[in-house]
């Protein structure tokens, strides 16, 4: 399973296919594209906060979803658009107010279907915020 | 299993705890709070939107959340903070550009744990565009 | 959306496609086919307990895989199989040592997906003792 | 995080608690215990088979559920009995008619709750076949 975007790729497609996301500015970026899996850095702006200075939990959704989403693509080429259908999230520690990295590995990816396994850290990678798995439908070509 | 705040309640408690959630104007408001159970509108904004005039994933899982959190509020009233633990999320059919509505059933309300189900629909009430399992913590008073 | 097996045909499939779920003696039975829906009866056996007399976990996914399944096929007909590829489960209070029925409720039914709802009850039908969602793929014709 | 319980312990402890799940002979047995993780081999049997010799979904949770709480139970010690209050597991691939391996690891062991993430294995460790999480209610002391 090798990647076939570069992380320049991503940023270009994710520029013009998710432009809401960066509405305030940009605040996801990819750092690294790896066989099977990608990480993505999350930069919380005002409007993804919570009172307690903490990152709300549509936020790491939206992270979860976007990584795993740029996981695929990455793998698959931006042709065939694939659908998110069904996401389940697991939150584990309240975030800081500081920048999320989300690690993807890809646990499936068949014709059809695609299971992304997401985990969500801050500075100790041992005590992750958040773990997520997404599953994506693929469509015909 | 009777709430004991009222709708204009929960606004006010929205109002004040998530500001951000109405940063571009108050785009949830309850619509009915009944025992087990309330129902939450979305009207979405300009940022919940994906291309082919679409609401986002991530917006929804915020309507479900928050909505889930007003079902719980509703009935145990302001003083205990929940947090969200878990959320489990199927999307069904794409929203279309036009409000969506929340049913909340509260399924478990114990000391410790709640857990609510959420159904989101827009006209056809048979053919929801998703459904959402969401688990809160409770805080020892 | 309009069932197009009778209850008697969807026992005699079971008996010859899950001959292991009776390996006991019957312990499954179908209570009610209706549109969009269905009701299974799970009648625990000794294999399917837990210390404190209750019923354990896997035993309450095996009722609602088994009666999401079946739920399907009544709408579906015998012909094209499905395979389970996901399924979430709250276990919201301990079952007693009795029969359990779980009312599935079709929230989609697509040509390459199918996502159903599971409510577990016992007596008291407005305290499940779980919910469950599970999502099957439906191989193309 | 360290284990404070060795694979002799947490199998005596599976034969004197889980008896059901041997009823048949061991099919469960414990092969490595590291800290923050824990790793359980399944010998499936008959009744845990499905047409075209492959192994039952429930039984792969039956797996991950026992696991994922004999992973807490060597960390915590077998005082406190924690309670399993949701799982989700996505079946990835079919597996063949062969010992399964899972590996467990501890994302949060916190005081009221745990959780743990699965994920299940044949021979190639890059394809598994399902992937489990899994929550668990720790009760006071």
């Amino acid at each position: 399973m090798h990647p076939i975007m570069t992380i320049e790729d991503i940023h270009a497609f994710l520029e013009s296919h998710f432009p809401q996301v960066h509405a305030d500015g940009r605040v996801l970026s990819v750092t690294d594209i790896r066989p099977g899996g990608l990480t993505m850095r999350f930069e919380p702006g005002e409007r993804h906060l919570r009172p307690g200075d903490t990152v709300s939990g549509p936020s790491m959704v939206m992270l979860a979803d976007v990584a795993a989403y740029a996981a695929i693509l990455a793998h698959i080429g931006p042709v065939a658009l694939a659908v998110t259908t069904s996401l389940n999230i697991n939150f584990l520690r309240k975030p800081k107010l500081a920048p999320i990295f989300c690690d993807c590995r890809i646990l499936k990816l068949g014709k059809r279907l695609a299971v992304i396994d997401a985990i969500l850290t801050q500075e100790n990678v041992d005590s992750p915020v958040a773990q997520a798995v997404a599953t994506y439908s693929i469509p015909p070509k």
